[in-house]
Formats: C-alpha cells, structure tokens, sequence
C-alpha cells in the first residue's frame, strides 16, 4: 500500500544517478552496493509508508569520505539520504527521487571519552548499546533509550527520546555539539565541548532533528549521565488511564525526579499477560524507575506511593535489585512483541503525538473511544511524564475498508493533539508519513522559515529531499 | 573609549529613518519618544563598548504594534533592536546603524499560568522578578538567574543562563514556544505547549540566542519548576582553585543534583570581606545550593561534605533555615558591588568564557597568573558547576596603557579558552563585543551557515544589523 509516491525522474536525472554511481564505484569498489535487495533493506522497512529505495548505497569511513561522496552527488545533483540503521518510523530513509545512501555502519568508532565532563565523542554509526557496552565500566552511560537499537546519528537526525527523556532530556539536551557535511561539501562544527555556550545561532539543536535534510552528521559529542548508585522499578496499577495520568503531574510537580515513568493502557496490558503469561490486573498501569542514591531512590518510591495511594492506585510493587526489577518491566519490555501477537499478521503501525501533561487523560480517553468506535485495535503505551504516547495500530493491509478507517483515525488523532495544544509528534519525527500535518501545527510563517533554511543550507536540495519540508 | 565605531549612514538613510519615526509618532503619540536622554538610555550602558543610541524608542503594547512598526521600518529599511532591561554586556542593544528601539515595559504581562504543566505564557517585558512574584502562592517559580532583573525577552534573546543553571539548565532549556515578529512583519510561532516534539527544524532554539538579529520576540511559553520543599545552602573553603574545580567535578560526577555551585577565587573573597565586613578564610570558596526533600537536600549535603573533605576542603557549613541560608549566601550575593569598591573610579567590566570542567582549574588558574602579569585586577567569580566563569576587570579608562593591557588579556583570555575546546561566551552572548571571535571559535563553513540563515530570515538586514553576524 502506497502512502506516498516516488517522484518520476527524468531520463538526465536517471543518468545523472548513474555518473555518480560509475564515480563512488571507482573510488570504493565493494563499499558501493547497488544490488536490489540491499537497495530495498535501505529504504523505509517499518510501516505502510512505500519502500522508495536508494539507487546505490555506499559505506563511507570517514568525514572525508562522506564530503568526497556529497561533492559527487552535489556537481550531478542527485539526493543524498544518510542511515544509521533504518529504525525510523515515518519514511526519514526513503529515497523519493533516488539517490545514494550513505549507510553509516562503518563509521561507528568511540572517537574520545571525557568521564570528568561526562561527555564523549563519537561517529554516528555507532549504536546506543554498542555506545553504552563501551562506557560500562567508566561510570558513565548514554540515557537515551528509544527501544530500537538505533544509531546515535539517526537518533540525533530524528531527534528522538523514549523513556528516560522526563528525567535526561531528549536528543536536544543531549547533543552538546555536532559535525556535519553541508550541501556545499565542506564539514561544518556545530559547537565545541563546553557545557553551554552564548557564542552565535545554535546551530547544534536546528540539526538535531533535521533529519538529515540541513546537513550529514559525522561526528557527535553527547553528554553523557553518571551510573546511579541505586535504581529502584516498580509497577503500580490505577482504576482508570485519568488517575495514572493525575499520578504522573502529581510525581512531577512534586519535583520527584522519576527517571522513567510509563502508562500502559488495560488492553496493552491484556497483550502483555497473554504474550508473556503474566497475571497482571488488566487496568491502566503505570511503571516506573527512580535512580539515584540508596536512601534516594527508597524515598522517592515511597513518595510515589504516597500519591498513587492518593489517587485510587495501588499496590505499588518496587524493588532495587536487578532480577527484580527486571521482573517487574517485563511486561514493557516485551510490550512490542505482545501487541503483535494480539493479531498475527497483522501489520503492527506505530505512530505518536505528544501533549501537555494536563490533556494527556482526556486525550488518550477519547483516543481509546475513538479507536472502538472506528472498530481498530490500539493499545496504548505512553511516555506519560512528557504528556508522550504511542499507539500500535494493528491492520490488515489486505482490508481496504480498515486501511482506510486507520488512515482517517490517525487524521483524528493529529487533530486531537493539535487541538490540545500538542505536537503531530513528539519523537518519531515528521519524515514522509507527517509533513502533511506541519502547516496545521506551526502555521505558514513558521513552515516558511523552515524552508527559507532549508533553501539556504541546501540550495540544490540534494540533503534528503522530500523530507520535512518540500522547497 | 570606542571599541566599535557607528557605521556613517547616507543622507537618504537618515531620511528613512525620519520618515519613519514621522510614521510612528502619527500612530503612537507619547509612546514614541527621541529625546537624547532616552535614546541613549537605551544604547549600550553597562560596559566600555560604545554608547550608541536608536533614532527613537518607541514603545509598543501588542504583538498586532510590533508587526505594525517592523512593517514601517522595513518599508524604509531602517533596522529595529528589541530592548527588555539593557542589562546585556556585549552591546547587544547598540544602534550602530541608527533605528527604531522597541522598549518592552508595556508588554509585561502574564498571560497564562498552567501550573498542571509546569508552564507559563508571558510578554517578553516581564522581569524574572515580577513573574517570579507573581508566580509565588502558585507553588512553581522560574529557575533561570542570570543576577540582573532581566526581562524574559532579553533573557531568551541572548540565551542567558546563571547560577542555577547547572541544575536547571539555560535559557534554551527552559523556553519551550516563542512567538515572534519577522522580517517581514509576520507573526511566527515556533512551536506548542508539548513538552516535546520532534516535528520539524527546532525554531524555538533558533530564535534562543539569536539577540534580536532573526526575529522580535512578543510572547514565550517558559518551562516552570516546583517549588522544592527543600532547600540547603552552604560555603566551603578549599586550598586552591584546583581542589574547588575537582569538587565540583566529583559532586557532579556522583549525580548530586546540586542547584547552585559557585567558585570565589581568593581576590573575590577578600572583596567580600572588606565590603560586608565578613571574616571568611580568604582563599578559594565554593557557594552551594541543593534543593529536594529535607531528606534529600540533607543527604545531599553530606555528600557534598564528604567530597570537600576528601580535596582538602572544608569545614563546609550549611543551613537550610532562610535566614541562615541568606547570610551564608551574603557575600556571593554581594559579590559584584564588593569588587566594585575594590578599586572605586575604576569601572567594572564583565566578561565571560566557559570551558569543558575538566579542564576548568587550569583555566582558572592560568588566568589568574595572567592577570596578575599583566598588572590588572580582575577577581573570579565562576558558575563551576558548568565550567563557566566571569572576570570582573577594574579598569581605570582613562589609563590608556591599562585599558590597552586589559583589551589584550581579554584576547588572551578568549584564546585560552578556545584552546581548551571551549567557548568565547557562556553567557553574556555574542553582541557586539565578541563578534570578533566566532570565527575562531566556530570556523568559516558554521560562520556562513549563520550567514546563510541570517539572510535567509532577514534579507534587508533591518533585525537587529551589526550583531552576531554581519551580513
């Protein structure tokens, strides 16, 4: 099914494509890839959006290779698309009008470690858990964990966040600095490694999140978080998604700093039992995790408990050892696997949009009447400490009628969000699947900020063209 | 003294200029002024750099005014400068080409407090210390404490940050929407009250720091915090500037959430003593502050005088009783009027720089050398916490040698920072004053991406011209 079409190219623009393959083909031998099925694993392999494939994919090593790659594609101007490892979830490596993929696999190296600043540097081919086995015994890890192991490029380029972005931030707070290819071939350096700087436009944050339209990250320096003395997890259960939610500002306005905080609905939940033969109570459910010093992370879920019990929640079930923790998360561990076996073969469509917190009941509810009315299946799974919730849309792809109640639910949903003052999304990203909704949610001055940069950092729009804005 | 000298405008400038104000003051009356005292009240006055005032101050009273006078001025190409309180450093609110200064007294109203989201509207006129004010049986406050009474317009403007923002984070951190007038009078707004999105390029910190140079400011949705139940100040001596650098380091390290961390070098303290009569060891101190439970700031407390001590430090004396608090606090809080009447006549200069904290000491430490060389005072006063830190130069301005002493230790200054992957500014912002460094700092391909996107916004150059870019 085809949410998208690729644009038809003309017969320069295929031969154009062609010059700069026969080019990188000299330079990198087999580091340039053209066969079908490599192509195919390069374009979007996630959701119902069209797999729109590259023409070649190459393997750069360095920051030299990828300007020597962009300066090729730049003089016959054909698309550049950068990949980390493809996990994105709204077309963001789909190559609509050709091109070349520069898959960063290669380029994955931990170029520095500064434990002191709590900072390292990195290529961005590197994925988070490769990142975070490397820091394991230096008492620093990375905290942004978006589920897929994806690359901290890719991560970077989406600006992505996940669970633990309500206490370490999201990719906007994490990037302390960048290096990128530009358009033109030269590698730009977004910032140095200070903790904050005054010094000039930030230049670091308008490429996070520019999904690799302004510029082809090379080189990341995050900021990295001390390993916590102690973490404590625990499950708590709540008689309905409004008192979980009321639970969640009540722990943040408290100042209870909760490293995680996650809502899942009761049918989430029935999945969760059913997959992984747990007896959990199938109502709303909220899990969550403290870090911090021993007698902090006791204190804190102790607080905790003190307002679930206030809102009708309860019993709060916490541990600090690492078995029993792990027990206890299970069930969110293996959310995305319960919710697929809910339906076997059925396509499992994740999508997310992100309110303030006080709207999150109230939108999520109508969200669950919406998803019974339109007769879809839904479980719910939210980052509920940033008012952030996904859903996974499980359709048949072979039924028309419900492919098209999916695709005017999830018009419904953007709208719900926007109403409340949300975002269309708070950490997929916009890609192919969302640039519709950008003109409803920022309004004409704003989109046409974004495409007077984008028309200024890539004149040609050879930087994954088609993506966020059009120009 | 000049550092900068205004550019010469033509004759056909200065009759733009007139035409305009003739426009203005047909539509806003008294609200237009171009009296010589205003005006240059509203040029740089708190530093060396020129005083060089607007063509009129006028003094709009809503978004719908803003677009109205920017539309005016750039009918004629007459540039605008946006002013909050004119405490910014680096000359930000200078004319160097004349215009039009828009004033924001008026337009310092809270408009929305969603305390649920730990959120706020307000007009960029407001000061940190009225909505702080107004925010007080609300159970929220605003975090970020640059010393001035800022306006939240300037603030985001010049990306400020302060003494707590080692737990609380910048300007950029706590802006969470902005609306602004652009270029071409429209009204942009940059994004929504989630807490997140990754829907689209990050306007929102593209505006944060731009110091009036993309677009004016006229609202801001700012992140709030709790009020802590908690919290404990204290003072802690320590042998040299180098075991108060690796405190801080270990305290940061450890995950202790300190709220404030500030470094007075042994000249500060001295300054102090003489100015408020104090008897504290004159020698290198650390001011800190924590905030959470009693139990937490308590822990976090001993915590932090277990590292002091462990670094030769100590004794560390805290309360947590708001008056004890307060005159623990007295000398930092005193600090720039004692260093003022260490050398009366002498006029202070403030100027900032900010570097990895690992190598913090060694800059501290090279600088003090360097001052004392090059006969000057200048005592050190540093958010350590980030690795940043201000010199407060006493310079007698009628001492040419001095003042030509003092210009080459403050490019020395600049460079040494550089030197340790630093940056020219952690604070005070670019302005005028620190244009001159970018390039070092950032390199050509980021210096003309700002060009780019300066242009790009701001093709007639009317925001703001001659600040952190020239174009």
């Amino acid at each position: 099914m085809a949410l998208l079409e690729a644009t038809p190219r003309t017969k320069q623009q295929r031969k154009a494509a062609d010059t700069v393959i026969a080019a990188l083909a000299a330079r990198y031998g087999n580091r340039l890839v053209t066969s079908q099925a490599v192509r195919e694993q390069h374009g979007n392999t996630t959701t119902w959006i069209d797999n729109q494939p590259p023409d070649a994919v190459v393997f750069p090593q360095s920051t030299q290779e990828v300007q020597d790659i962009v300066r090729l594609a730049a003089a016959e101007r054909v698309p550049v698309i950068a990949f980390g490892t493809g996990t994105s979830l709204e077309g963001q490596v789909n190559a609509p009008r050709g091109g070349i993929c520069l898959d960063f696999r290669d380029m994955n190296r931990v170029l520095a470690v500064h434990a002191e600043d709590l900072d390292c540097v990195v290529e961005p081919g590197i994925t988070r858990k490769q990142l975070n086995e490397y820091l394991r015994d230096k008492g620093v890890f990375f905290p942004i964990d978006p589920g897929a192991d994806a690359s901290l490029g890719g991560m970077a380029a989406t600006r992505c966040s996940g669970t633990n972005a309500v206490r370490y931030g999201t990719m906007k707070d994490n990037v302390l600095a960048l290096k990128a290819v530009l358009a033109n071939g030269e590698v730009m350096a977004t910032a140095r490694r200070a903790k904050k700087s005054a010094a000039g436009y930030d230049l670091t944050r308008l490429l996070v999140g520019s999904e690799g339209t302004l510029g082809i990250i090379t080189e990341l320096t995050l900021r990295l978080a001390g390993i916590p003395e102690a973490i404590a997890s625990g499950i708590c259960p709540f008689p309905s998604v409004e008192a979980a939610c009321n639970a969640t500002i009540l722990t943040i306005q408290s100042g209870i700093p909760v490293a995680r905080i996650e809502l899942l609905d009761a049918q989430q939940v029935r999945a969760c039992n059913r997959y992984s033969n747990l007896t959990l109570p199938e109502t709303a459910m909220l899990f969550v995790e403290f870090h911090g010093s021993d007698a902090g992370v006791a204190e804190q879920s102790e607080r905790f408990g003190d307002i679930a019990r206030e809102l009708g929640g309860g019993p709060f079930d916490w541990a600090t050892k690492a078995e029993d923790r792990t027990r206890l998360w299970q069930a969110r561990h293996d959310a995305y696997w319960a919710v697929k076996q809910l339906r076997p073969g059925a396509a499992a469509l994740a999508t997310d949009v992100c309110v303030p917190i006080s709207r999150l009941a109230e939108c999520v509810t109508e969200t669950q009447r919406d998803v019974e009315a339109a007769h879809l299946l839904a479980p719910v799974l939210g980052h509920v400490g940033d008012g952030n919730f996904h859903l996974s849309l499980m359709v048949d792809l072979a039924d028309d009628d419900e492919v098209s109640r999916a695709k005017a639910f999830l018009e419904r949903l953007v709208d719900r969000a926007l109403a409340m003052d949300g975002t269309c999304t708070g950490e997929h990203g916009v890609g192919q699947g969302k640039m519709k909704y950008l003109l409803a949610e920022h309004g004409a001055p704003a989109l046409a900020a974004m495409r007077a940069i984008k028309q200024a950092l890539d004149p040609l729009d050879i930087l994954n063209p088609g993506k966020i804005v059009a120009i």
